[in-house]
């Protein structure tokens, strides 16, 4: 068995080096610096940022988590073994031993917690969006940069590791210059009306993370958008969501790039994120990931043996750890986060911009849109 | 932002019904009882053990691990918070609160561990192989079926999600009546010399996973082997490690099934595991797993922006987790564990032949193979 | 062999009913009646239709070859056994012989041939354009449906087997309603600036192949169109050939469906030519034809064996015989051809819209463009 | 419209140069030397070939064609314009016009035939079998071998796009040395009793191709071969037809490669031609062909639109020209055929003993297979 050889290795340097490549883990080790957390939110996306904390981010130490229904507080607490729990974010800033904060609480919260935070020194790990309104949005970055405290958007596709090695691919010269990037970006099913309602409409709520990937692989400013779409899905998206449910945008970039969006609120075959990124010298692609990759061949057809990944939670598993990761790395070892406030201001900036252009029946400027 | 929603739902119950389908994950209450463990064995894998048993099986609860050198298992014991370590694998015989153990210990301790374990009436997830001799492996199986304590082999194969939807694909007639199955098995590189030496050669050492998922697939046993085989890769292989490092096997099952295994220990493009099973009604087959999937398509060619996973401990990172997790729901659910020492023994009976079948350049039938 | 069986097969009909379905082609008796046809223009692609005029289509006969240039003409005649040949074209009118007539000449003589060959009851396959101007293609539309013969204008993606199965399940009912549609559509390298010069701009001559398509997938007409294009690949395009070389278009289609078209003049990792349709209950896509599928595996990266066909004489040789053959059938059956000089007017209104909106920088509605 | 460009280029050889990777086409000059061949049989596989050399093959004239049975010959000649027709094979004997014969007679014909056409002086291309028996192939091979007249045996699938791509990566040293070669080589459907009965049995009629097969993917010869089967499909084939429908043959080369062979009359999802060469450096294979590559998601499946192409003579259309083209050139050009009556030979040794394995329940030794 392998293990013999493991056993081998682990105990015998020489031959790690000999056939090093296929053995490249190794093991951190329990004395280094660990960062004290805490986690403000304990919903779906505050659990998953726990447990990428407690249990796959070695270097951190979850010690606070904030919930405003106390109970939540407690079992997540509990949960992640975590000494301390709240239901007010307030005992965060003042807990002089806590240095970075997950704000996880919901979107309203943000802007007055980030600025909350900013000003008590902590780092900031801020769930989208930033802020409520574009002015709001630029306050909280000036702020934040005025206090020195870092501050990491959580635009997580980014730390996907199909739209991760796109981008690697990328700035390796794979693709030369870009000339076009179209993204297909579509729900498996619309969510309720409520949410609906409450979501901004589809170019805030949906299509705000392929603004951000369209900057992200064109590595340029977007400078005009013309924005299609109708409610085709389902009529009470129109009738009582006052929203679109399919949206087609075209971007053009600072730097001569075109992007297409394909937004959809449905998808019958499932979540859908795909990427096409083309340019002087050639093109980088991905399609959708699934949960195996087994075929079926039989009388009727030549198929999947399942369909892709049912929703963000399970296709971005991976992104959601990295993201955590990744800004836990940027703290200890005083890197700049690979987003920002300013990422998050400029994809709000692009989802007003297309909605305008939507509304207006007109290409828009993004030099128009003011906060 | 879906957070919105995901908040919604968490605090609404009848939107999650209303829904469902895309909101299928639960959290585990933190009431339940939890199964005390010990790990035998702080190598390699008795680290993806003890991960998996620390952060991702939240009905298990670490309590002791082993290691016969004393700073790995101290190291161990801190890393994953577990409260006590030994460096002799008796104390967890001793110890009343242990109700299963992980058994990752060097093989040539396998068999008097498990019958120790047995008698001490603790429960047994035991690393491959589960004795070094025929004989040693039905003696242990027996002890353990005498001791009436559950048993599980680790054949991880089988947990991946590639063959273990494949085999579900089976059981659900895609297939119909198995008629062949072809299995690619190549490792990405030779191991050392003193490797080859203590492994007992190739189809004890490698292709014995492959005897198993023949078994598995086929959902019968082998009633006779033809092996061919030759040193290819690496004339040390022949010359000091006494063994061949290309195998290709032909077996024939009780059913019917005919299956062929090619098993090589070089593979140029990487750890290469691929399946095929066809029948009267179809076949399922699957290929290999990439870290992410990014293709590029320029003037040179179209092709993979990677090779696949590396080697076993990425490649089968999720087999490794799921049948521990299996293993702890088994005990906990009081079910038969999916694999048992009968299934060890039946591949080791089939490396055997295998070989005799290399040497003596004839079909061995099984019936040939005694203890 | 199989050799023997077809050979029982071919005398024993009774053979051939029993297991029919392996067994499908059949030969044409040489007593049906033929279609007399002229093929006007000795250039590449009449040469496609001479041949497969010639060797593919058992029911057709050519009997006039016309070429402006006499050896082209004479030679052509001679590699076809064609019995007559000429340098003019209204040898073909006077021919009573002649049936159907492929016109395949420069397109600046389309529509005056066209008029010519509809007063002389000639049936009519068109090369496109149909004519120069919008106006002269309503005219010919028109001098051809009041002459009662019948016109096929030559869409020859329309008969490719990957754009005519994406088709056929639309209209099966695959995809439902449609939402979008994308299209890739890029040339390997671009052509000289002389070409560039006469070719009407990248929307006459590249984008109208795709515009078609887009009605064709989409099954409805064109309501507005909004148009961005760049000059990337070559500076000369824009300096010296007053053209653009990338364009990406947005429609917006009278049933509610959208487009997108990515055309560029360079395509580093050759011809390429995708589409995607979307819609209420499901996708139907495909992606480009390669001349094998091997594939390699080795340490650089797992790849194809060769890029796609090259260009568009080797990417639709299925597609001009089927065209061509097509054209035969509905002669000869006397049913209406499945593209007229209405498809052709549409298509080139599209491209004068597309302009217009890239010129303009607005959106341009087709109801915009007269003749 | 890229015709005008065509038209430019025929007329301009300069703009030819300049980008003439896009325009590789040339015609043929009607004013080389024609080879005059005749075709000996109208079947199936004689209507193909007759096809080919007629439309395809602009250097060969057919001038004769034999049936035994008069109204086939007759039709044939006047489908294709053959001057001449005769049910007896040595009218062709008598033509001193004729240079080159294709033998697509029943295979009991076949030896006789080829003795008599050496004797005359005329180049044959001849379908397999060479003859029934290894001894007559011997004898046949020896006799054209000193009539010094060219012979091709008609292995088509070394002709297959695919088989003959990955041959010319093999040579191009993609694999490095061969270790393993796995064809699989599955019928779509049983064929009647009555062929199977006159079969000679699945080794020496269906296996046959893919002993060539790994001969030439080998570029070695067969040293040893064991051959498990069974009768799975139907059970008549057993009872009625004294043969089996599934073997799994295994094949041990000089050089040292092994082979693998999965052969079965019936495969559910179409006709199953794959391919996979492994060796020291890489991989190279080659998967199904199929109609068009059109794909369809949706909420059941992602799958093709169709399954591969049904059976060889849609399958290997490409395969049967190519061979033929490629024995008019060798003729032509005074080359040595790539397929001769020793490769003949060699399959149908390796069948016979391939069948003895199988009978005898032993690896036989290519070396016990005599005359």
């Amino acid at each position: 068995m392998w293990r013999l050889l493991s056993r081998l290795f682990n105990n015998n340097n020489l031959l790690l080096t000999h056939s090093g490549k296929q053995w490249k883990k190794s093991f951190s080790s329990s004395t280094e610096r660990k960062l004290n957390v805490a986690v403000i939110g304990g919903g779906r996306i505050g659990q998953v940022h726990m447990e990428t904390l407690s249990f796959h981010t070695p270097l951190a130490k979850p010690v606070m988590i904030v919930d405003f229904i106390e109970k939540v507080a407690k079992s997540t607490a509990e949960k992640f073994g975590v000494a301390k729990y709240s239901t007010d974010f307030k005992d965060v800033l003042k807990d002089p031993s806590i240095e970075a904060v997950w704000i996880c609480s919901p979107s309203s919260q943000h802007s007055e917690q980030i600025k909350a935070l900013a000003a008590a020194g902590k780092h900031i790990f801020c769930e989208k969006p930033l802020a409520i309104t574009l002015k709001e949005a630029e306050e909280v970055t000036l702020a934040v940069e005025k206090a020195k405290v870092k501050m990491m958007l959580a635009f997580q596709r980014r730390f996907d590791p199909n739209f991760a090695k796109a981008k690697q691919c990328i700035q390796a010269g794979a693709v030369g210059d870009v000339y076009a990037v179209h993204l297909i970006s579509r729900d498996p099913a619309p969510p309720p009306i409520e949410y609906i309602q409450n979501s901004g409409g589809i170019h805030n709520d949906m299509a705000i993370h392929d603004f951000d990937i369209a900057r992200f692989m064109t590595g340029s400013e977007c400078e005009e958008i013309v924005a299609y779409g109708a409610c085709r899905v389902d009529p009470k998206i129109a009738s009582e969501g006052n929203d679109i449910d399919t949206a087609i945008t075209l971007l053009k970039f600072k730097n001569g790039a075109f992007c297409t969006i394909d937004n959809c609120r449905q998808s019958p075959s499932g979540y859908d994120q795909r990427v096409e990124v083309f340019g002087s010298k050639g093109l980088v692609r991905f399609g959708n990931n699934f949960p195996n990759n087994v075929f079926i061949e039989d009388g009727h057809s030549i198929r999947r043996s399942d369909l892709p990944f049912n929703f963000f939670m399970d296709r971005y598993t991976e992104a959601y750890r990295n993201e955590t990761k990744e800004f836990v790395k940027c703290v200890l070892e005083n890197k700049e986060p690979p987003t920002s406030g300013r990422d998050g201001t400029a994809a709000m900036a692009m989802a007003i911009a297309a909605k305008k252009s939507f509304l207006e029946k007109r290409p828009v400027k993004l030099s128009e849109i003011n906060p």
